[in-house]
């Protein structure tokens, strides 16, 4: 075992429900946490959960894990890097173009920055809701771009895998687009169920069963937070609510015509099929990985998110990723650690992508 | 204790998971049951779960819950009560207008039937995935009106009661308004949701979550079934879906618009209160009941809907009633059992209204 990419411990800037859970489930891989959190009482109590020790700004971290509010992230993530506090940052945002935008604004060195979004989460908030398993078989999206360094994507991987997560790493532009139609849309549309519940007499409520608690149960979730989700994935939410609005009218008109009963029978059996296609639950990730190394030329790292995209094309999910590469030498190697038996449908990609995947 | 309302037994038509979840709860209070269905597989599934006896056709049956799909359901009705199987029927289908319409067309005696709607289901179906206690606590509606028989009304309810509902009175108008906020609506809009993933990459489908597998869980439902269903609630559910388009139209505009953020909370807010609107877990019915007596002209059966409309707007449940009448006597008691504690409400509702209400 070589070094681990977490030895010198983790940053968690923000000590809510997903920043505590962090700590807490890198407490049991027993790597070293530090926590900060502008509210020393929420601070606290993380630290009395055992989610990690306060943080002493001695020498950096190796990593920060900034768990702040989407519309300070950027600025946090920032601020972290030029005091020093951590070598490298990652974020747990729900949106990952604005961010990314932000901190590239804002900052001469953006490598450093590796946008993270784990897709967990709960309708409680704050240190006390956390969970060690929070994020345990749940994706854990990242999105390095061309210029993001290596060390920043090997060690927010390794967070992502202590915690139990399946790390999926797509560009940010993908994963927003993606989090509209599989969250933001979905929990917009269920607001408005439900506020059609709110505007309703009393009578009709009363008839209310576990099919529509269903459909709302999302709805609960604070109308602060939603806003500021929704405002910063705006435009990729947009592009959905327009698509369903074609269908809601496609839906009318087929309840108002007496032909219409094959066209909502369509849109139902569409239903069936969206269904269907939900991932059921995962399992733990393995604790044994296949290897693919990959030749890449002197800038190892920014091949890295081309080889992420041709991978994640590919629909392999890479586990871990080291880069060999000795300064001054004119190639270097990409070590992908994938699911066992991946590796073969890997390899054969990433050469068909002309790609060197040695044997 | 006098002759009970299902003293001469009840025939369940159609040996679905409903009807069969309705033998198994009446035989579980001692009830004489005796089963149709044209599907001799499923009559002979139903008979070995203990959900009844095969139908023998002696002579009629005190009531015939008629439990087939709504598009069958009011021939069927009519057809139950001229073959003389049953006195009375009631059924279970999910719109209440149009299967009371079509009896009303079908039968000279329309009075012998009252519609019913136990609000409990399962997303799968046939004998085999009854349950004995599937309405345990869930709504159980009835939408008698000016005509219907108060022997119908009575034998309806001591079902619902037997099977652990809750009953509840409306006019069946107020009935599908109610459903198509609560249920059909919802569903349409799930299976809209569901389908926007049907059509969508796989790299963004794999990042759903629990959140959207709770807004489509509904949408799994038998598209054909379902297509029945808000064919025959067309107007009602096309009501609740403008009214949602216009809210979709409101979300888009706000999200496409630098000043839409105290707007888009607006409709988030509007969300989390609807959602707090509903119905908790029902408890079990009580077993004791208070009675309200209400003395009433020649014609106490007519007066009925009238009253339950009443004790509806006053927000009182009807759980039980009994008419005493004697033949040739001007005036006759109904006497009305709602929960401990609604008898002083009822009983001052009523007054209000113009009802002469025993002391």
């Amino acid at each position: 075992m070589t070094i681990g990419p977490l030895d010198r411990g983790v940053l968690v800037v923000g000590t809510g429900l997903l920043g505590t859970s962090v700590g807490l489930a890198l407490r049991r891989a027993g790597i070293d946490v530090q926590l900060r959190d502008h509210d020393a009482a929420s601070l606290a109590e993380a630290v009395d959960l055992g989610a990690g020790r306060p943080h002493e700004a001695r020498r950096p971290a190796g990593l920060a894990v900034v768990a702040v509010p989407p519309v300070v992230t950027a600025a946090t993530v920032v601020d972290v890097l030029s005091h020093g506090f951590a070598e490298y940052a990652t974020d747990v945002a729900s949106v990952k173009v604005l961010p990314a935008t932000q901190v590239r604004a804002l900052t001469a060195e953006p490598g450093r920055y590796v946008g993270g979004h784990p897709m967990a989460g709960r309708e409680v908030s704050g240190p006390g809701s956390a969970l060690v398993d929070l994020f345990q078989g749940r994706p854990w999206v990242l999105c390095p771009d061309e210029g993001t360094d290596p060390h920043a994507v090997t060690r927010a991987l390794a967070v992502a895998r202590l915690a139990g997560a399946i790390p999926v790493t797509m560009p940010a532009a993908d994963h927003d687009a993606a989090v509209a139609l599989v969250s933001h849309a979905p929990h917009l549309l269920a607001a408005l169920v439900a506020g059609r519940l709110a505007a309703a007499p009393a009578h009709e409520v009363r008839l209310a069963g576990p099919g529509v608690a269903d459909v709302t149960r999302v709805a609960a979730g604070d109308p602060a937070m939603w806003t500021e989700i929704l405002t910063a994935n705006a435009g990729a939410v947009a592009d959905v609510l327009v698509r369903l609005r074609s269908d809601l009218d496609r839906a009318l008109a087929a309840l108002g015509s007496a032909a219409g009963r094959d066209e909502l029978t369509e849109l139902l059996r569409a239903g069936v099929d969206g269904r269907g296609r939900l991932p059921g639950k995962h399992g733990a990730p393995p604790t044994d990985y296949a290897t693919v190394s990959v030749v890449v030329d002197d800038r190892p790292g920014g091949q890295l998110a081309a080889l992420f995209a041709d991978a994640g094309r590919a629909g392999v999910n890479v586990e871990d990723v080291r880069i060999e590469h000795s300064p001054g030498q004119p190639v270097g190697t990409v070590e992908l650690d994938v699911r066992p038996g991946a590796d073969t449908a890997l390899t054969a990609a990433l050469r068909a992508a002309g790609w060197s995947v040695r044997d």
